[in-house]
């Protein structure tokens, strides 16, 4: 293996090892490779602000994800890095109805020694754009390197 | 009444006229002005990252909410309006474990006929700045207004 | 003529029509069409920053003329609209020094009524990204509609 | 001498090590202390743009001049440090006509081993809000730490 998309059954482990916010809005990682990551959620009346519109911290959260992963691939999936967000930035230029399956589209734009940057778009079905943005993020060690 | 803070029993009223995410995260009103706006969140297990710290899709909710919040106030809170974010950016400053209470403090920098803008500090119970970010939102109709 | 770049002779024509700060700057229009603008310039010891690479400030400079440029694009050149900024955000990524010939490339990812949005990649001449960014813009009238 | 501003002959020692893009945009300096730097332009027909108000890119440059000196004060003026941009955002409230003496003043808001976050608002002689914004910055060795 080499610097290849994960295969679905890596794809299906990695997406299992991300706890807490990702399992709990309900997102699931779609495509992982060196540069570029897709996340994937299907809007249910939970995710909607009080305009019954996907709501603006679910549409931060998974370009949030997705910006974070893009920056930290490694050929081992056991050895995944943590990313730290420094400053993100998103424009919403769409709503979203519920029922809606979108798709935040991430691609590492830069990545010096420990400081890696992303831009994402976030897409419907249709590939239409519901919002982009982009970020900056401390990309952490390997969990081999860790005490 | 004129252009105070709502009392205790308005907050209630509003807050729990909030749907979708903001009730969904566990979001508390715990104040509202003017053009001011507190959002409390206590930090639990699913609002954790992989780093087992508040998720940065967390804090970007907080602070959208109190953002979108403080440039919406009204006086007779059934006439509540709703606001859009145009685009809003984060920085991130500090961790928080999980057990914090976490306060998003929204301030309305400035607001035009159609076009308001607002900053946001993500503050512990200590009083320590975990973020803090800026937003462009824009201001719907009073329900009044609306066909 | 229609939904087409402006040939030559019409990019010079809109280039001497921006005053200000982009003269002053000494940049170059070198591509402008209906969802795109191609903003030029030679890096002077004027441009840089204490550490004698391309300022943060001219960076930004390049990033909002050509993306207020590239959601404001008419047919007719001397209809010319005008693009106030809302809100723009800018990563750098890569230093430049003097002498450097660095192109900012805006893309136009969205318009509504009033409101448009862009994102933009700032160039050296081998295609190495310096900065990117994104920025949300209010589009003026035509000069036809104006008072 | 500790932790205070700057008298007003080191001051004027700073800004004139300052180069490039400060000088030529006519920049002063009026205010520097551990945590706080403000900057002072008086607007020329060149700081405008198309609709004769203050250029996007003469905001942003001042911005970014005042939040990078107010996380690299140092209580030697001669050991100066570099700081270096990571990313930037800026809304843009107001206008501001020719003539119009306007002020950044930055605030440091966080700061870690090597990056350190500010904030800013751009105001007028009457501190009217023109512009605020908030950056993400690494900070330089000084420069008796460099080879």
């Amino acid at each position: 293996m080499s610097d290849q998309p994960y295969p679905a059954a890596t794809l299906q482990q990695v997406e299992s090892s991300l706890t807490g916010f990702f399992q709990d809005l309900g997102c699931q990682l779609k495509e992982y490779g060196p540069e570029r990551a897709v996340v994937e959620l299907l809007l249910l009346p939970r995710h909607l602000n009080n305009a019954s519109n996907l709501h603006g911290g679910v549409t931060a959260t998974l370009l949030d994800v997705a910006m974070g992963l893009c920056g930290t691939w490694v050929e081992q999936p056991e050895q995944r890095r943590v990313a730290t967000t420094l400053s993100m930035n998103v424009n919403f230029s769409a709503p979203a109805p519920v029922g809606s399956r979108i798709r935040a589209v991430a691609v590492r734009r830069s990545a010096g020694h420990k400081v890696f940057m992303a831009s994402c778009d976030l897409l419907d079905e249709k590939g239409h754009l519901l919002a982009f943005g982009e970020g900056v993020y401390k990309r952490g060690k390997l969990r081999s390197e860790l005490p």
